[in-house]
C-alpha cells in the first residue's frame, strides 16, 4: 500500500505489530490521532513509554508495580500466610475486583505448555515453592483457568509442595470449564474463591 | 478495577481513548507490551510523536506528505490537469494501490454533514474552486461514497464550478452504493474510475 508519507507508514507498520490490529485498523487509527489534537498522542506516547521503562514487577508476588514491593503485598490489613496462586496481572485484577479475598497472590506470568516450549523454568514457580518452605504459608490457592495447562501447572507445583506443611486448595468451579478467569463475572469469581475446595478433592472429579 | 499500578492505569486510559478499543482491549495491548522487549514500546510511542509532530498536509491537494508539495503533486509524470476530489487520505491510498490513475488529487478531510455540524468551511474546498478558478484544471472527478452526505457534497462543489470552463465527472458506480470506497476491491475501484460519466449524468438516475 502506497502511503505517501514513510511516517505515516511507520507509525501504522507498529501499530500493526500489536495483537488482533491489523494494517487496516492500524491506518484508522494513526490517521485518527492524526486528526485529534496533539496533547492526546503526546500523552500516549509518554504513558506507553513510562508503563514499559519504569514498571516493575512486585520481587514478593510478581504483580506489576509502581514500587518494589506491591500494594497488596505491602498492606497490613492482606493475610500474607494465604497464597492466591494466578496465571497473569489480569488474574490479580478479577480478584481484587470481587472484593471476597484477603490473602495475597503469586502470579506465575503463564502455565505450563510443552507445545509453545514454556516449560516450569520459564514460570515463577521457585520463588513460589521457596515462599512456601520458608514456612509463613498455610495454604496455596490454586486459581488457574481449568484447561489442560492449567491443570498441568496446578499438578506440577501440587508435587512441588507435596512434602511441606501447606494445606493446597482450588477455587470452587462455579465458572465455567476452559472459560478464562478474566472473563467471568464478579459474583461467580467471587464465589468460587470462597467456595474452594481442597485440592485433593479436586483430582477425584 | 484495581490496576495496582498507575502507570499501567494510564497507559490503559491512553490506549482507550483510540476509537473502537474499549478498556479491556487497552489492557490486553498494555499488558502484551510490557511482555515484550523494551525497542518495540520505544519504536511504537516515537512512531507515534513523529507521525503526530513531524507530518505535514500537501499545500496543494491536502494529502498527509512528509514534505510540503506530495510526492503525487511532485510527480512530473502525473497530469495536474485531472483532479479526483475524495473524502480522505485512505480514499487517495485505496485509488493509487489501482494504478489506474495518472492525474492528480484533491482531499476535502471530510463530508458536507450538517446534523454533526461539519459544512463547507470546514472541508478544503474553497482551494479546489481556487485551483479550477486558475484555469489549469480541465476535469474534476468526484470520488466522495455515495452516501447522501456524499452526494450533497458533491452536489455543492458542482454548483461551485457550474461557471468555470471545467468538465466535472463521478467515478462509475461499479462499487455498492452506499459502500465507503475504500472497502471496495482494486478491480472494482479501477474500473469504476476508468469508467467514469459526466457529472450530469449521474443526476438523471
Ligand atoms: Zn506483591
Ligand atoms: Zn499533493
Amino acid at each position: 500500500m502506497d502511503f505517501s508519507s514513510k511516517l505515516l507508514e511507520k507509525a501504522v507498520e507498529e501499530i500493526a505489530l500489536l495483537p488482533g490490529i491489523g494494517k487496516r485498523t492500524a491506518l484508522r487509527l494513526a490517521l485518527h490521532l492524526l486528526k485529534q489534537p496533539e496533547e492526546q498522542t503526546v500523552h500516549l506516547s509518554k504513558a506507553l513509554l513510562d508503563l514499559k521503562t519504569r514498571i516493575v514487577f512486585c520481587e514478593n508476588c510478581h504483580m506489576v508495580s509502581d514500587t518494589k514491593i506491591c500494594s497488596i503485598c505491602a498492606n497490613v490489613k492482606r493475610d500474607k500466610s494465604t497464597v492466591c496462586v494466578v496465571e497473569d496481572v489480569r488474574d490479580v485484577m478479577a480478584i481484587e475486583n470481587t472484593s471476597q479475598y484477603q490473602g495475597v497472590y503469586h502470579v506465575l506470568g503463564g502455565k505450563i505448555n510443552p507445545i509453545e516450549g514454556i516449560g516450569p523454568g520459564q514460570l515463577n514457580i521457585s520463588s513460589l515453592v521457596q515462599k512456601v518452605k520458608n514456612g509463613t504459608v498455610e495454604e496455596v490457592i490454586f486459581a488457574l483457568s481449568s484447561t489442560m495447562e492449567g491443570d498441568t501447572t496446578n499438578f506440577y507445583i501440587y508435587k512441588q509442595l507435596e512434602n511441606e506443611s501447606v494445606k493446597t486448595s482450588t477455587i470452587a468451579r462455579g465458572i465455567g470449564v476452559g472459560d478464562e478467569l478474566e472473563y467471568a463475572d464478579e459474583i461467580t469469581l467471587g464465589r468460587s474463591i470462597l467456595h474452594r475446595i481442597p485440592f485433593e478433592n479436586s483430582l477425584k472429579n
